[in-house]
């Protein structure tokens, strides 16, 4: 759950790296970072903290160059240190390399006790850095050749951009788990983690970067290249990023996140014969679900509760009394609209249950007359092994108990999910998909327990 | 435009006051502070900056007490100053007293000349150091006696909470034009600005504070006082609250904004027979305006321009040739909505009108067919002398143009306002309302020319 | 305790006021400001910090301008508080007016009843507020008579620089407790609390400001008045400023500051005759009369104990346990030095008598075989009520114990103070003293009880 | 031009740590980072600024254990960056390491490039990171063994302590160039550049780490080792730290800095005839050398120039014209000392020249007659290899000019450097040096042209 950018240009690039990593800030709040060739050498920032606030016109300026990446990372619990930030900067064999990835590896520990096993010292604890070595390991000269070996190497879900003195690099893993879009403005190379980044500048997404692809931009020209000429891998398109992860404005694999998400509001809708007042979205991440749901049903939609637009990272902890407050701070029931009414609620998806559980607790204390809760995507039942933020599988509340469980928990007075089938209806057959977290068909095993920190 | 909080308890009320502001962070995020009494003195602390950055856990538990008031301050362009953030807080006579205002005076340059020719001192440049003194003036202990005799001197829009040592006041003045709603927990007795920051303390809304009222809360007792017997004012209730900038969850003066504002969309489409596709939202300001005309009209609501949500006030300055980039970093057209569309935006109010020329340019980039622009409040031709930060009357473009000229101007293919008895209408006659800045009719005459800072 | 400067010159003078103040950061270091005249405006900034955290290339560019005023302020334990950084600016009148203040009224509570009687508010609780408020209240445009006015209400210990739109103004007290040095270089004029302020500027020093006298500088020339014809009041320079307070480079009425201390430790020696191996300075204020004392006493004088650079405000509190790390973070005795040796250990003053201790203390484990404490000042036995520091009475050791009992406290084989005669013979007899803290011959009697804060 | 510090214990040493570095600020005002082991993992923290601004309590209560390493890194020109602050923390092989450093390899591009040459990606650019990975290479468990390799492999100077999970270890190079002292207290054994590190604890000091040493703390015992049984090279300790960089109270090779620093005075003085009226040290760094001046030459010492005790790294660029506030605010010269006297100005050393220069310019304008500059070291010839960040050769002043040459350039009357056999005649044959800066003598030779970072 991170975002990349890298731009090849013939101008400084600083200000528009700038404005990539803002428009991606939902896929990263934690920290953020950029690295720059000057023409000779890399230089770089980065730091814990949101992009306006780490990136000010003092810290823009000295950063200038013609090409350059940049990464958002997103908050995990445990792992959050300077030293994880990206891109990763080092040298080898007098070249310097810069790397920012998106996703996760699922042999990041194998690889690294491999590569500790032969005197290497590790400095963070990512996968990010495992990649770093490996690349850096068989780098003489040949990016290409060296990348080629480190995907013999690597598996799992990574979406990257790489840059040395003198070449951009974008890469995704052989089943395309993350995005990865190409874009161009002008004479200008661009590669972004989703649209918005590649808009924001002015510029054209030309077109999702292959599963498997390495595209190379060097002397001003574009090469592809594929890491294997056997390669036969069956895209596998992470479907949460579809659901919740990824913008409205992104398309990915040629599929519109905000068609996917209209659609599965409306195949939801279809096979309900709820009788209901209005349709109340949760914001706003179930918004174009909602929409769809309406569609269909043609019951009202209506602003059932209100979003605090300021709350972010900046929040004192509230003690257990103050739980209550710290939900209603965030979404605060209308109660004018829910009053005395029979409420469709419908929210993008459920994983743990406790906001859903917050959410209609305080729908009632408003006077909602009944609750019935919607989700526009299947149960998660499965961790995610290749990046997305998925607590261990004994707290998804949808792998532990029975739909009727999981409605008396959360206090709805019904609920229904999309299925499975549904969901892919939605998809329109435009690209196939990793599903795991709903079915636990994991297209690469997991091969170590414990798990490095994932991007 | 600022937000105003006063808590009454037997407990430690600080984090209530923060989470109270916080709530009520989208009526100011320039600066904001709380002052507390502690049981003998005013503690305070203010700063610039939001509620979230300004008070940690460390601020708050250095600011212990039972009784405080609390206030969040509007950024406006040229008052950005440490002195102008409230609460105030002074002593005279022995006495503290702290105040926080929202509103701004009429007479308030004459005043201050009063004041100043007879030997006071002014250390900051915001009316609400005036209403200070002349309440430090006439305060010899009985805070209603000098509250009155302020009263006679101020004129103009306030709505005020104010404490000394041992009492919390609310004061909104005669005409009412800013909101203040008392709520009650058990014991405790709260004033705020709106509903918002009741409810998120678990507290109940009793009532709107009457215009020229005066409630203090004394000896855990609530008494209510009239500025003068002979009061006769009809009530100025600010009908630009209900348009734009209080939160959907709002209630003043017996109207609920949420349905004042679903309510004027539908009356605005009432009367529209223009024949498009969809109806798309400028987010997050026309949301409940496109919700209510499309349930009149029918045409489906679908979401075509993305709002980042991570715009706030840490942003680089954009140079000439960013001004595009400044504008899509907040707003960016889902081009798979909108292509070969013919859309009707709608929005909550039009000002000077580049905003929206910004953003239908963007939308025609994108490839909408036709645009048909539907303000959901009428042509704002006057400036607020009340409190609401409207530019001067030069640079409001209904002041100066035609509508055919503002459509040139903007570029939409059609525009449509909801005229002012369609506004009214949605009011659904529960109150009287200030509409000066639509029609010029100001309930209180502006005395001088210059002006302070408003709040 | 404090340091103020106000320059007056045809050319803008932040960064000169910046050195200014930075050149008297030893006469305060809890907060500093700035006022300057942009030509119509006083804008101003000030906060809690060093003069070099607080002043960047930026808040100077953003404060420009031909005339200016400056304030360092002390630390002082409870008043730490933005509001009473200085200077305070205000408006009265239609003028602005600016004012920082080196001293302490004694009739500063006295005063400020009688203002709140009269209705005034106050927002900080220094006297400085008080002498605002009273030249507000009489400024009528003749900044000399409402001065003269003034003058004739507020009593003890005061230099002022003050600043209207168009003139700069510098004010001594009747008694000249403070110093006020008056300098040029070129057309420019310049007042400062001591002469390093003066000559980092590359001016020259020109003379003190009179005692009672207020010199106005104004199109471009400077005036004299004094503030009373009948003024016949004696000089009553604060002692200790020479003692400890001013830096070895200032020159007080007539006095050199580091002549009189070299004096001091001559004229302690040549009655002294102890045995003793080397002289040990106590770091840094110890040394001029250190070499004094060895110049007089032909005892070597030898660096026997170190001290940190780098101690200053950011540092942890240490614990009950650490308290011997925290002197010796400051202090650390040189063994090679002080083994074995008879020292003569040199301070200036002796206040509390708890660092002495301490001092002497880790002398002994550091091995020295005798300690005999010099003093090259007399015991303080009297609070300052005119702007030093010193602590209440009953925590000055010398106050409640004999010289037996102090040493047997401190710790050191022998103890000697330099008595008062002494002490006046290292003046020289060019100028007449306050020496109240050592003989209670208070010059002003203090009025009031609970005092407000000197600065 | 570090400091370093290792401190083995049995209760938390975060406070410890920190007052140690504190002590030592003086070696290193760049940066400062601790690393500690909690029982199972090493968690550091490490941040560019001064100890006292990048640790609070906050900090040190998130860094608890009873094992701890740390250090403070001095300011140089180019390469200030966050990559570079120590301790180094890396995991090899499932064991962690951290390791700080002070000196200077002088094959460390070699090296680097070897390890390049084999797939080490480097993430800085010091020499530390050097000695990191080739430690990490030979680490398979047993310390000691992959420390003599790696001492087989790094050339030049180097002080280290390195620290894994269980055992903390204290390293000198074989010519011992860089100091490094053992302490102890109690159970609790202490490694620091200088004494004032163990002082500061209450710890006493034990000896001198050897040349060639490896001392290994672990199950709370000590054990020493040689990285050689055939090792007889001849102890090259670094005179410069004598001269000017240890503090006074340090010890160094059984050298005491303070005693060596007056014979050197004292030397200089004996065969010097001048005729002048005072000594005038330069602050700080003269003072022990005039001290002995003025023993010898019985001319009395005056404190001639004043200094600012908050200048630090906090100051605005002055531009061109400001240059001479720049060095006057640092030193101002004391009128009333120097006015025609005849002054001999007594400093440690000189580089480049420019400092000197400006100050006998000021003392000059300050009326001074004659001013006879006294150096207490020989002129610095050749650059330094070994850590002392001396200056590019061909900025030496003393390696481009003849003595008549400086002494113009300066502009002082007379100038005389102690000379080489004085300076070892004032350390009594107590040790053997590097005197490589003065005569070009260097013990090591330089093996690669571009540097990197020294620590």
């Amino acid at each position: 759950m991170c975002g990349v950018v890298g731009i090849y240009s013939n101008k400084n690039i600083s200000k528009e790296l700038y404005y990539s990593l803002y428009s991606m800030q939902h896929r990263g709040q934690e920290s953020c970072g950029m690295a720059i060739v000057d023409g000779k050498h890399i230089n770089y920032r980065k730091d814990m903290g949101l992009v306006g606030d780490v990136f000010k016109e003092e810290e823009l300026s000295k950063l200038e160059g013609n090409m350059g990446i940049g990464h958002v990372r997103y908050s995990t619990a445990g792992g959050s240190h300077l030293a994880n930030c990206q891109p990763l900067v080092g040298s080898c064999r007098k070249r310097e390399i810069a790397l920012a990835h998106n996703g996760n590896l699922v042999n990041a520990n194998y690889l690294r006790d491999m590569l500790e096993e032969d005197g290497y010292m590790f400095q963070a604890n990512s996968d990010t850095e495992v990649i770093l070595y490996i690349l850096a390991r068989y780098y003489k000269g040949d990016i290409i050749e060296s990348l080629k070996m480190t995907m013999d190497y690597i598996k799992g879900a990574y979406s990257l951009v790489i840059m040395s003195e003198d070449e951009l690099v974008g890469v995704r893993d052989p089943h395309g788990f993350r995005p990865l879009k190409l874009g161009k403005k002008d004479d200008e190379f661009i590669f972004a983690s989703e649209d918005c980044a590649i808009d924001i500048l002015g510029g054209e997404v030309i077109r999702d970067v292959e599963p498997g692809e390495i595209i190379v931009i060097k002397n001003g020209e574009m090469k592809s290249y594929f890491y294997s000429e056997n390669y036969k891998e069956v895209k596998k398109s992470c479907i949460f990023e579809h659901i919740y992860f990824a913008r409205n404005d992104a398309n990915i694999d040629n599929v519109n996140v905000y068609d996917f998400r209209i659609k599965c509001g409306e195949i939801l809708a279809k096979n309900d014969d709820i009788k209901a007042d209005i349709v109340v979205p949760v914001p706003d991440s179930g918004w174009a679900g909602a929409i769809g749901y309406s569609n269909e049903s043609k019951l009202p939609i209506s602003e059932g509760l209100v979003k605090n637009r300021y709350v972010g990272r900046t929040f004192i902890k509230p003690t257990q009394e103050e739980r209550e407050m710290g939900v209603k701070i965030k979404l605060n029931p209308l109660t004018s609209v829910v009053k005395g009414k029979s409420v469709v609620l419908v929210d993008d998806s459920v994983v743990r249950g406790t906001t859903s559980k917050l959410i209609i607790q305080s729908l009632r204390e408003a006077g909602a007359s009944e609750i019935h809760l919607r989700i526009t995507s299947p149960p998660v039942k499965f961790s995610c092994y290749y990046g997305i933020d998925t607590p261990n599988r004994s707290k998804l509340i949808a792998s532990q108990n029975s739909l009727e469980e999981i409605r008396e928990y959360i206090g709805c007075d019904t609920l229904e999910f999309l299925d499975i089938d549904g969901m892919i209806e939605a998809t329109q057959g435009k690209s196939t998909f990793c599903k795991a977290c709903f079915d636990g068909n994991y297209p690469v095993k997991k091969i170590d327990k414990e798990e490095l920190l994932s991007c």
